[in-house]
């Protein structure tokens, strides 16, 4: 446990991510942006440095979590960057969500460097980054990702090796898209089912046994009242964020065009998920899509 | 086991279920335009009459298997139809795939002449109906459920109540236009991943593990290769017949009409089944849109 | 001039059209549900009678203007309807805009009774009913059309025979569809414009001459302020209803339904029109869908 | 008419263009890296030179045609590229069809160097690029735009200036994105008219004179045998071709993603391209979509 970790982006999904490392006794160097969050990963016995370059310097391991493809190139790729800094034999670990072909041209660049460098995006949200019991989608080598477990395995539970570079940032993009599609066909078919004057939880549960069967039904119903815990009957408050679906969406018909590939319901969904967000939807749970598929009660 | 039934419509999915029936020692006799079907249904073991609606007369239990909605309200309604003819006392089982509408008027004309009915469409294909291992999702009352278990045990293996008259098809077109969706969403993912690179089998076990999982993942995978056992790779014979499910889509896009209902993925859906019919595919398993998303090869 | 018409169907658009044929001098008999509108019609100098089928009976000409395939079906195929009661070689026309098959289906009736039948449906709003305007699309026989001229050119102006019967509402549900999908690909393309900084004006002016031309940018431009006379510079009100619209995108669906055509973009206007109205919108004239595509304001 | 002129791109639309400037008088240097396409340009009375750069350094006006955002961008901005070479004061217009933020940027650059430069893709084809009746959309400062007007004039004959720069590409986007809807609009209101029994010749007439009039109706219609000379009738044959539209749909998808427009209608309509293009039809003419949603014959 004498590795030094230091890790970049302390937000919603970072600073939990990091706090959990430090529990589990590694030394931590957090760096953000924004002093508060980085405060709080010192209240746990995290460290900072003013320079974040020269923690980076130190590391046998660098962490980071930020928000889009742009931050992520400009991070490591930039003239005192993080492939500039780093010392020989660092592990990097990027976990943002970013685009496939922004993951494959940074690990590029970190390997001819002579990086190694693992695309490990993850889901499970803000809860799942607390508990430390995130997904990783991981892409890289194997040795790498073999190297990254003990890090991994604090900050979450399963742990996928996907394959190369870029892999890791593939699977999310397609899993994501998918359950965007999967959100928004369960709420049509409940939405016809209770316009036929079917109760939404009998519907749901013969469903859930059926070929109609989803993540959606099992876990996250869309309709307030058919699970207690789902977003849903909490007023959509809380969970993965209209927003942030529609990133998501985005990535995935961003990613299409440049492989030139047919996603009509992926396409759709983003559409409907970026009507919904334009009228004000935006910070709700990504199932509220349920309510604009039916009359505003 | 001393029941009389009717049996009507021995097509692909009625002459196994006769046969189950027969099989389990009940009385059954069949009828069919066809008669070397009604044929099939004798050789082991069943019966047949000249005249359909005098065996109806005699009859304990009517079950129906119909192509489609005007079938069944002629059969049931006409002049000498099954409520003009049967016995009081009768219960009343169809087992078509109908617009719920059409449930709902059939079983409301069979209750002004006082008979129990039930509709109670099946899903699990011809596989399902030989082994006796079918879905049924019922509509009707309590009691008339209850009477109808010694019979739908026999042909299937998981039968949930649904709710009132029309809710058996209602979970039945709900249920398959969800179905439609899954398996247009997770063919786009899976050809998104491999577009970059990914292995499908990969891409679809980290899925079938995370929120994109859904029935087509993990029993019916699209891709060929990926699931031995499935119709992609089978060269896409046998299952679920495209025409089918672009059948059971106009149900649903017909009822969301007749009820107002927005289902913007499920028509797309409907539409993009229709093309692929139209292009040729219409005979192969409905996993096939798979190959229409994608370079011809 | 000495023809006497029955005028059925006196409301927002049947009760202008039958003023018109009064002022033309001709004999008409009004019939509706409302008083109200009836005694419009008679203010003008028009007649009425307790029995609407006494006058059919003595009708040259039978005029219809009703909400939906249901009404006119009942209207003219009922024990004591139009058919049952027109006296021999009266002209019967429907102006209702209905499906094409139930349109085929009353006017094979009509035929089968020794009747002339046309279904002619309308456009051109409340406006052209009031001002004489509106365009006549018809089906039925070429010497039907030519006897209808003396009453159609009074209400119209434009009047096309389309073909057989059935064919003007074919027309119709084909126009109206198109009409749905130019207004929200046209509002597209405008607040796509606008997002990059364009002047809303200048790019529909340039695209009104270029291969984007069509007859939302020509009249009827969406985005408010481009057009002084359009619904879209004086809030939306007026026009072209989003029920409207709503129910001609419906009536397409259906047909392709029945005729097994796959219409993707038409299905998903129809779905999109369906959303805006549920939130809130269905009164608001059908340009208004370039608001639900924007951040509201 | 002594400028001198540097083209650079000589494709099959740059090829016509850069010819009727040397038909107009001017000195034309030609620049492509297929010598087969210069050879054609000296041919009739224009230049090349072995250093395209040295070229540019002596030019009053660069004119370029070239492919995509990255190959303009390429030789805009790199090390020796055209706003390192050219002198001052030259005018720089590019002809290329690329994204608005491309065409942003480089203009961006260009005037940081103090050159005025115009984006000015165009419409009209390979036949309009030889008959010199382009369509120009413009970009840039009014003084820019009248400066070029002696060369523009000698190529098109429609020049609208869109606005400042990116202005034009943002036409050409919104422009050709709504086009596509057209076409795919059309074809699903005229498949959807025969399918009813009518005459595809009458049915497009009475739309095009209603409320469906839209350019495909008026000089491009989809349907064969209806316009002789479209190349509908000519077995989609020529005009524009389905991986151009593809192209052009891409963008506009890519924009929507950049500037968070929602547009359900065009991102179908590129899906539906795409899916039309993987299954052979790429070299087609893009009106050919009208097979895609009809029963192969």
């Amino acid at each position: 446990m004498s590795a030094n970790i230091v890790f970049i982006g302390l937000g919603n999904m970072g600073l939990p991510m990091a706090q959990n490392l430090v529990k589990a006794g590694f030394s931590v160097s957090g760096h953000d942006l924004v002093k508060a969050s980085v405060d709080k990963l010192v209240e746990v016995g995290g460290k900072t440095e003013a320079d974040s370059m020269a923690a980076v310097a130190k590391a046998d391991v660098v962490i980071t979590m930020l928000p889009a493809s742009r931050h992520v190139e400009s991070l490591y790729l930039g003239d005192a960057g993080v492939l500039a800094s780093a010392k020989p034999g660092a592990l990097l670990i990027d976990c943002s969500t970013i685009a496939p072909e922004a993951a494959r041209k940074v690990a590029a660049a970190a390997k001819a460097r002579g990086f190694e460098m693992l695309d490990a995006p993850v889901s499970g949200g803000t809860n799942g980054a607390t508990a430390g019991t995130l997904t990783f989608m991981v892409g890289g080598s194997k040795e790498a990702f073999e190297a990254a477990q003990p890090y991994l395995q604090k900050m979450g539970k399963a742990i996928y090796h996907a394959g190369e570079s870029g892999s890791g940032q593939t699977v999310k993009v397609c899993n994501n898209m998918l359950l965007g599609i999967l959100m928004i066909g369960t709420s049509e078919a409940i939405r016809l089912g209770m316009a036929n004057g079917m109760d939404p939880k009998v519907l749901s549960e013969i469903m859930s046994k059926s070929s109609g069967r989803n993540w959606t039904l099992e876990v996250y119903n869309p309709c307030p009242g058919v699970m207690e815990t789902a977003p849903a009957s909490k007023g959509y408050a809380g969970g993965f964020g209209v927003d942030l679906m529609l990133k998501d969406l985005g990535l995935a018909v961003e990613n299409a065009l440049a492989t030139n590939c047919a996603i009509p319901l992926g396409s759709t969904a983003r559409n409907l998920y970026d009507i919904h967000s334009m009228n004000g939807a935006g910070k709700l749970d990504f199932s509220s899509i349920f309510n604009m598929l039916g009359k505003a009660q």
